[in-house]
């Protein structure tokens, strides 16, 4: 007896197949009673194939026709999703972002959702039908078609959520839920039952790719409560609402996790990072490196910088790996200019971090990080800190042994309990 | 410098290659300073893998959600075609039936245009922009997406044509304009610069498969001239606009084709005849007969009733050759109701008109014809006439052996021009 928003990505609605058994899930909702408003994106593979159409014709195609052309992809699946509940006597309705009104920006392809008009969808919710909606996609104030750039789906999932006031918005993958870690590198592994905003953001930018990051903060801003679970599972309605439920649900309420120091270990292996030794130390010195890197779109991740002993500065910063060689040679000519000794690189990194609202009120959780690093011989490159989140650069084969050993210290694992 | 509706089927786009063709034929019209709005179809073997991906999840998808699944057909081709344009250069503008406003009525799958809101259109022609519309789409009062029913593409364009009062609207196909037969039937047939809406009224109606009937009407009740031209001819700017232009043009002006007593001849393979014979002759027969067949929805074409000697009356009528059977169980039902001698039925005949407007004032059309088959021992099973026809239907082994009898005797072949 709740309004639901549900999304599902392209590989949950890739074949007719999995469409009608999106559609089965859909009836059982709607037998318990619960009013539906389903998001979809594009059947897997499509996408792709609009995009391979499209640059056959020019390789930087106009945007504004991209996104007419790619928002076909969605369109075809509220269709087929509509008429398989339709045949299972499921009364549903489909609507394109247009016709449902998503009002965005005009920044073709990588739009940001301004505003929804609720009302055609209320309508028909009373009527108790089932909305479908195509995800990642609107419509400008001049009526343009617009996407929001890959992953929209779960942005239009959240802000549908957010505009109908939803009791739920529920993201359905291919796993059940966030872990502590990636269960292939620690296999005992835990999902977690609940997890805040921040962490969840921490863990998304990180490299825990279950959500989309701008669907998180979306969930965060106009507080929807965002549940990650499995399409493979079964709906359970007999559960206990107190008790643990399915898959995780991202959430304000810090409360009841305060004795949980760290939620989780995210990591990325697509680090590199880049040294510029010896700079003569003076004021904007940081502009005149990082501006050039920035100008060539380069997205620099974490930054570091020391005072050396003879007045110069060493300035260290991590950049995405396939950046490496790029960031390398502005950097060799801003080293030039700027009369800086050496530049160095190593594109053998990785990034691990720990995540929880916990340690903000909690200290000792970075001495414990180190210590178990050092206790492991693993030597540390860089670190980076924040209020909710401790990372460290170190040699990319020391990752697995790292966040195990991270793991275990912390106290992550399942936990088996007794019967 | 004129502003012309140019339509383009899905073979004329069916690939990236195609429509690049396709834009540099647009390209020529804007180089030569000609305001151009362009519809398109379906990318061919496209609205055919829609339809089956509907009918692997219901083989009588519902009506609403059919619609919105094939209209992403012609929205994929809008956007490659822009794409193509802009990269040559060509300021370029796709609109889908919805953004352009095509407003129908809500009979989906086969909805008729009301209203075209042309200012969006003006607004960027006047900017020197191509427009790029979706053609077989359109939206109800409601916003829900429509379609025309196959073939509406080219309704699109003469209601745009309409709607912008253009100067010509020019239906692009694989043959270069309308004949005065079927040139596989008749070698030297000939083909028409110019023909009457009515005469291409009956001629499409009958089999000369170029134009949708709905596009024709549509044209002649707006008063379009609409031209059918080949996509693989190029376009030749510097003829003499009062000397003979490429394909057909379909036009009200008359005048100038009084001489012509035959336009062309049409022929229909995919006819069949039933009788019913004996039937008593009283008032309200004709519709206890025809009745029960128009509601198995078997469509009637030829109707003929003779009065018998002995007070019954025999009636004959011709139905698609798909259908005969159906109509042939229906009519048995019927003679046994009616008291009826007897159910006679023919699938193996043809059906072959002469059509045009300038029989209306000549007479002797119908006996030279009769004369013409009579002289090759073509026996006459039915005969039916209009205005502007005169339909026989015959054996169908005479069908090739007739046209080019009456082809000849109405002189209309292709003319030799001396140089």
């Amino acid at each position: 007896m709740a309004l639901i928003v549900q999304k599902f990505g392209g590989t949950s609605v890739g074949t007719v197949e999995r469409i009608e058994n999106v559609a089965d899930r859909i009836k059982k909702f709607r037998d318990h009673g619960d009013d539906i408003v389903v998001v979809v994106s594009a059947m897997s593979g499509e996408t792709n194939r609009l995009i391979t159409l499209a640059q056959s014709i020019d390789e930087k195609p106009e945007a504004r026709e991209y996104d007419v052309l790619l928002s076909t992809g969605e369109q075809v699946t509220i269709a087929l999703l509509s008429m398989a509940l339709n045949k299972r006597g499921v009364m549903a309705r489909s609507y394109t972002g247009g016709q449902v009104h998503i009002l965005t920006d005009n920044a073709h392809n990588k739009a940001r959702i301004l505003n929804i008009e609720e009302k055609h969808i209320r309508k028909n919710l009373d009527k108790g039908k089932v909305i479908v909606v195509a995800g990642f996609q609107g419509v400008d104030e001049d009526g343009n078609i617009t996407t929001l750039g890959r992953g929209g789906s779960d942005t239009t999932a959240v802000a549908l959520a957010a505009a109908l006031k939803a009791d739920e918005c529920q993201i359905y993958t291919d796993v059940d839920g966030v872990y502590t870690t990636d269960p292939r590198v620690v296999p005992d592994a835990r999902r977690l039952d609940k997890i805040t905003f921040e962490e969840m953001l921490e863990m998304a930018s990180l490299g825990s790719k279950v959500l989309q990051i701008r669907a998180v903060e979306f969930a965060g801003k106009y507080n929807v409560p965002l549940r990650v679970l499995s399409s493979f599972d079964e709906p359970d309605f007999n559960q206990d609402s107190s008790a643990k439920k399915q898959g995780t649900l991202i959430t304000y309420e810090e409360d009841e996790m305060e004795q949980a120091l760290i939620s989780g270990i995210a990591f990325n292996r697509d680090e590199a990072k880049l040294t510029i030794q010896g700079v003569p130390d003076k004021p904007g010195v940081a502009y005149s490196i990082l501006g050039p890197i920035g100008e060539s779109n380069v997205e620099i991740d974490m930054i570091i910088q020391n005072i050396g002993a003879d007045g110069t500065t060493d300035f260290t910063f991590s950049v995405h790996r396939n950046d490496f060689e790029l960031a390398q040679n502005v950097l060799k000519k801003v080293a030039n200019e700027l009369g800086a000794r050496e530049v160095k690189g190593d594109d053998k990194i990785v990034k691990i971090s720990l995540v929880g609202v916990g340690m903000r009120s909690h200290a000792g959780i970075a001495s414990k990080m180190f210590k178990t690093l050092a206790e492991e011989s693993i030597n540390i490159d860089m670190i980076s800190t924040s209020e909710i989140k401790i990372s460290v650069v170190v040699d990319e084969k020391y990752l697995e042994l790292g966040v195990r050993a991270l793991h275990s210290a912390f106290g992550l694992e399942q936990k088996i309990v007794e019967q």
